[in-house]
């Protein structure tokens, strides 16, 4: 997506040769309109496999997933990454490891938003361990429904995350593939879309 | 606001007298259509106060902030609540108790987010007791920003947040008023818009 790597480029940090900062546009301050020109370009590519809920994880894959959701006129399920008082009935749930925090996080879904009969469409800021991503998807397989792919805005292309989830036989839509930064270069590998 | 209200009515679960669950719509699947129209009605009611910029905290706010941010054409930063690597430059901070967790915990966003001249439009799902909106304020007002005032989802009544924050001299507009529910009844007192 050439505008997101554009965008990047402008406004992307990077952090040594792995973490690329992107603060200003997705992960703390948002531009909602190019939110809603991502969830148009996954929408796009996902409009005829019958999608009927979108799925991602709490705090920075909800705007992308919200705006995937507008565009394919879905309901969005964001998993929870703390319990919460409020959380009383039946819970899927997975253990999701974090390489750069070095802690095993435990994430929820309630299991009554995920049926049998869905086919799911997982949206994501990042994938570079492909970890948060792998506990979504075993959530959804436990509630017995099928993963019909995973949108990501930012792949670290460098990581396994990719080859991962494919290996799951998840396929993944990347709108941008970081290629490894050296000599604080951002690099982009070819795009899904 | 009469079709949020009309929703609470619908898929709302009163918890005992005081806890309301709305997971079906706003904190754990959302449906961005109610979402987008919350997003206009504060929109509407703001539109001609100058707004630079739309603050919420993650992670049921980010929905219905990111629709009026889109409304009214702004970016929409949302406050953290724990640490991350990448946050690497300087932080505004707040303390933020939760009534009902128990718990003190810090709340951030980066500095670089929040200018003197910026005025800003807070955006929240729940105010109870106010104490996450009070963090919101005391960190634009860190950094010398003016807040026009508070947007509330759905506002506990008959707890004491909203007087807290008229009392700091922030407006507060709340599209439902839930009153205190006795017998299984959910009540609402006149909303705002």
């Amino acid at each position: 997506m050439k505008v997101l790597e554009e965008r990047i480029i402008k406004d992307g940090q990077l952090l040594g040769e792995t973490i690329l900062k992107v603060d200003s546009f997705l992960t703390h301050q948002v531009d909602y309109q190019l939110m809603k020109d991502i969830g148009r370009v996954f929408a796009a590519k996902y409009r005829h496999e019958g999608i009927t809920k979108i799925v991602t994880i709490e705090a920075s894959g909800i705007a992308p997933a919200l705006y995937v959701a507008e565009a394919l006129d879905l309901p969005m399920v964001f998993a929870k990454k703390s319990k919460n008082i409020t959380m009383t009935e039946d819970i899927l749930t997975a253990q999701v490891y974090s390489f750069t925090k070095q802690v095993t996080s435990q994430v929820s879904i309630a299991q009554k938003f995920l049926k049998a009969s869905d086919k799911v469409l997982i949206i994501d800021d990042f994938l570079a361990n492909g970890q948060a991503a792998k506990g979504l998807i075993e959530m959804i397989e436990q509630a017995g429904a099928q993963v019909a792919g995973v949108g990501i805005v930012i792949e670290k292309s460098f990581q396994s995350g990719r080859q991962l989830l494919e290996e799951m036989g998840v396929p993944v839509t990347s709108l941008a593939r970081l290629g490894r930064c050296e000599n604080g270069e951002i690099k982009f590998l070819e795009a899904d879309a």
